[in-house]
């Protein structure tokens, strides 16, 4: 009942939603490890829409930055849902942390779940490059950052127009 | 004979190409929907290279706003193609309409496909967060319009390269 | 021992890595035909990195421009990696040539791979519409490259997360 689960996908492509089932599949209670932080309108709008579509069963950990720290707390067996890597990433890139270090801790913790963990993140390196650095750069450290999960995860899945597609 | 093929791809993935096929290997006459609307002279020469490669054997029914009318005009077990679900919902939005109750209008006529219909749409979610908030709202629209189009759907093709990769 | 595969992707997404691991795993020593030119510090990087990646064993070609000469001119047999087209196509439109001619050229040469061939190519249409129209162009010429030589290719991958998904 361990192993990870990796799900990508674009944004509104149903990521979210498929990796709720996939957990509520799964008997007993479930963690959310939430890792957006409400900057602004818009943010608190989706946050308290993905609150709202999950319901009793969950316990929600916010975790913007300390992810790898919040997985480790967890107890063996116990289904967790982390959504979503880019969100997480972002977060850490805006403190002014180094990412290849933050993504090798996390990586860490990934490579050995303690029980069925599913984590979610977006495929961003499909459209034209970007104008502004930064949006370049953040691009290729979610890119670096997917492969590296990835390649740890037991199950990845690709989703399509809602629909999951499987890589691995 | 009746069902719903939905073809997802990215700009110049080949959808419109590979549906035109999979129409044409249908007996009888052919229906092409068509939901683009030529705003400028970028638009107009598109509209026109898409219509002189298809040729004889095709009826155009324009249907910038009105598609799920369209639908519900045709005949029984007509091969249908729709062309495309996201320059209509463009139409829709830049027409001010509410996105959402136009999607549920649309989805109510697809759910009963009168004949074999095969209806295309882009793929915009897996780029970069872009900018302004106009072009996030149309992301966040298609990707829901397509998520449930997808739901209805009894087939669904992802565009790659000009290749059908089988989603559903 | 000849045929072409095609490997496409978005940024990031592991094209060049997993590329080169299907060309060291054949036997010999191994062409690496790079179309990339160093034109700021952002690329040089890139092309420093990929370079210290690769290792003994390979032979570079520079080729900004005469790609299907480049080709042309290896011998029979011989493991080549192009790496990539997007960059190329990039570099002729830069120089003002025209895109479908240079694509037909190369298109020609592609379809009769001397050796075991591997090319890489980036997926660019899966986002938003870009603002400008120059990003728009590039965006169609690279779609229809794409499915041009996804269309000769024995064999195409596309690359999600590091992860190899076949299309063909």
């Amino acid at each position: 009942m361990k192993g990870l689960t990796f799900i990508i996908g674009g944004a509104r492509s149903g990521k979210s939603r498929h990796a709720e089932e996939l957990v509520t599949s799964l008997p007993g209670s479930w963690t959310y490890i939430a890792t957006a932080e409400a900057y602004d309108d818009e943010m608190r709008a989706r946050i308290g829409e993905h609150r709202s579509r999950r319901g009793a069963g969950w316990q929600t950990v916010d975790a913007p930055l300390d992810l790898a720290g919040a997985l480790a707390a967890q107890p063996q067996g116990q289904p967790v849902l982390v959504d979503c890597l880019t969100l997480w990433l972002t977060n850490h890139m805006l403190a002014g942390h180094d990412p290849d270090a933050e993504c090798g801790r996390l990586a860490e913790v990934l490579a050995n779940p303690r029980g069925p963990w599913f984590v979610v993140s977006n495929e961003v390196g499909q459209g034209i490059v970007p104008d502004n650095a930064l949006a370049r750069r953040f691009r290729d450290e979610a890119g670096r950052l997917n492969q590296r999960i990835a390649g740890l995860a037991d199950k990845v899945l690709m989703m399509v127009a809602g629909l999951p597609l499987k890589v691995k």
